[in-house]
């Protein structure tokens, strides 16, 4: 069992404040605000993160599913689109992972592809928010 | 509406391979393991992302939660535990939240800290794991 304790700070009111997040690991600390989150103000936000934090997740174990069934995959690229839209809540999250493997079909990197979206731990937790996948494959 | 884009690569099998995570503002990009995820390997994993998203998102959410009741607050300080068990899985996170809020009352604060709990965006989208608050409170 892993506890990973990662840090948050807020000043001030949501408009004008001001705050930064830290990871557990202490290799990065991050000014955020209302433009950086609402806007396209410069600094983070909290759905880069979850976008990192599943893209990952996501790449990690397409990775394991499919060196368990024998092809160990060369790289396996995904980016991870967050949609904050109105309320504010994080109404959709889109995966699209390109994989390079050598010796198999596509039909195979499509079902691994599937299960890692509905398998992996970050996709798990992340069950409030609606999650599409587009995968592409080459050997 | 925004569309936040971070990426992840992965090369190689989980327990030899290795990759980075990146987030879409290009403030951060950092190296993961299966060392630096399930050991206390050096780099980063997806779960202290998770639990940087979640303290930033809930920090923000509570101090708007007080500033609309009329409360300012001087500082919200969250720190999120996410605990990464067998399976893999997320099985819960915990967040610890510390308000410094002038002219408060113990009762308001914490009925605002359940509520943030309830309705930031990031716990919303993490429907799949139990998350815990522990919420202290001082003027």
């Amino acid at each position: 069992m892993q506890v990973r304790t990662s840090n948050a700070e807020w000043k001030g009111t949501l408009e004008k404040g001001s705050g930064t997040m830290s990871l557990a690991s202490g290799t990065y600390e991050g000014p955020y605000t209302f433009a950086s989150r609402f806007e396209n103000g410069p600094g983070t936000n909290p759905e880069e993160l979850i976008g990192a934090a599943i893209a990952g997740c996501y790449s990690m174990f397409l990775s394991a599913l499919l060196s368990n069934a024998g092809f160990e995959p060369t790289r396996i690229t995904t980016s991870a689109a967050v949609v904050l839209g109105d309320g504010p809540a994080i109404t959709s999250i889109t995966l699209e992972t390109e994989g390079v493997v050598p010796n198999l079909t596509e039909q195979v990197f499509q079902d691994k592809a599937e299960e890692a979206k509905r398998n992996c731990p970050v996709s798990k937790a992340l069950a409030g928010t609606e999650i599409r996948l587009v995968a592409r494959f080459s050997e």
